[in-house]
């Protein structure tokens, strides 16, 4: 397992810490305040979101490369599945093009949730497998990889039909794709107890490993998460696992929190976030 | 599978249901009304909760029987771990002692969180599973089934530290006593897809069967649960992977629902639901 005691170079952050995934929160910095932020700080990279980049993914994504990172990923295509999804894929090859102009490494799927007419998630998950398996050559032949996200099971019905790393597992061998793999996300997967065989088996299909904690108390299902140290996740645990499993990419940040981490200033925040990294991670 | 379309005489009351949890919600029924109600429509049993039961057991039991049906639970003890916990077993045993006066065949157990000073919730199973084991003996003396119910993940912090069935099964063999096994709420397992293995490994251990729905947009995580056919749960598939494990028990609707359920004439809840039991469950 990595030291990250002297060594936080693995850091990335994802936006969506400092409120930039949605409007109206957060201090509200440009693309070019993060990057110049971050790298003052040495990250490894940036995840961002789409409502950020606009037209600018070339420049924006030249600009982190120019600050010696990495855009570390691009959150996220439309949902796939479920009532929430477009009736066809064009708005999920266009989010591939915005990753391939920014020179993301990993495009992030979050799957949407139960189709309508079904019930449960499996018949919702083969549905997945046939839209991620139409998609995946267009991502290969623009150099993205696609993670999909299984989040915790709270947001079954209109979000996620994905609960486990194992369910996403078993959508990546239906789609039998070298470019899909998972994303492994704190906030979703600190309490599966069957995580470290699901991540044995992932191997070298975890294409991301997200940091935040999960407080004691959550308030809000989605807009509650804690920074590293504040819950009760066990974080080392789960590092260890995922690195058990072959991972040694960066470690991103993303913590939805509403009430608590986008009421501080950003430099704080990041301040914040690379002492835990250090220290609790 | 049983065919309830033309027999619903294995339908079961759980009193949540009327809001009978919570002070201030529901049409604040007695039991008795509530006995009167569920005997007319010719229910299996009714599950209360101990608010409702004071220092009427033996005479609230007695009734019960007398209607012709059982008291098919009580819920619940209080939390046995984390920092809800009491610091002795002594109220525990208070409610197995009420759950005996009312000849109710099974409390049911919410485990409570994370033991303060560990993290995930590994720890917090091994003391579970020692103070459930000092627990069943008093309980089995009392002729009273424990069933650990594993919570929804989204519990996970400050209310459960078992999350599906295979992790209540592994607390069962940790505690090994004849009278300990598991609750079975749609709710809380809709969405796990290794939960048929899970309930053949529980086979004789699946000591209740709890119905509700899992509303595709879910809007408070503790009350607002559907009625069965309103949301996306597969009810058909969980009952007959229940009853394949051997499980031919009653069948419990506990929908907690403060904006819905618990707005509406408990008369009319009642016939809903028994609709609802004959042709979609």
């Amino acid at each position: 397992m990595r030291d990250f005691s002297n060594d936080h170079s693995a850091i990335a952050l994802n936006t969506a810490t400092l409120g930039h995934m949605l409007d109206g929160h957060g201090a509200g910095w440009s693309p070019e305040q993060v990057i110049v932020a971050c790298a003052a700080r040495g990250f490894a990279g940036i995840t961002f979101w789409q409502r950020e980049i606009g037209s600018r993914a070339i420049e924006i994504g030249e600009r982190v490369r120019a600050s010696g990172m990495h855009v570390t990923g691009l959150c996220r295509t439309p949902f796939l599945v479920g009532a929430g999804a477009p009736s066809s894929l064009e708005q999920a090859k266009e989010v591939i093009d915005m990753a391939a102009a920014l020179g993301a490494s990993v495009l992030t799927v979050v799957t949407g949730g139960t189709e309508p007419g079904t019930k449960g998630v499996l018949e919702s998950q083969k549905i997945l497998a046939e839209r991620v398996a139409e998609l995946a050559p267009y991502a290969r032949e623009h150099g993205v990889k696609l993670a999909l996200e299984p989040l915790n099971p709270m947001f079954g019905g209109n979000r996620t039909c994905l609960m486990t790393v194992r369910d996403a597992l078993r959508v990546c061998d239906m789609v039998d794709a070298p470019n899909v793999g998972v994303a492994v996300d704190v906030y979703h997967v600190w309490w599966d107890t069957s995580l470290a065989d699901s991540l044995i088996e992932a191997g070298d299909r975890i294409h991301g490993y997200h940091l935040c904690d999960w407080l004691e108390e959550t308030g809000d299902m989605l807009l509650d998460r804690g920074m590293m140290g504040d819950g009760v996740a066990d974080l080392k645990a789960i590092r260890g696992a995922v690195e058990t499993a072959g991972y040694a990419g960066p470690c991103e940040v993303e913590i939805f929190s509403a009430e608590t981490w986008w009421k501080r200033d950003p430099a704080d925040v990041l301040d914040v976030m690379v002492e835990r990294f250090k220290t609790v991670c």
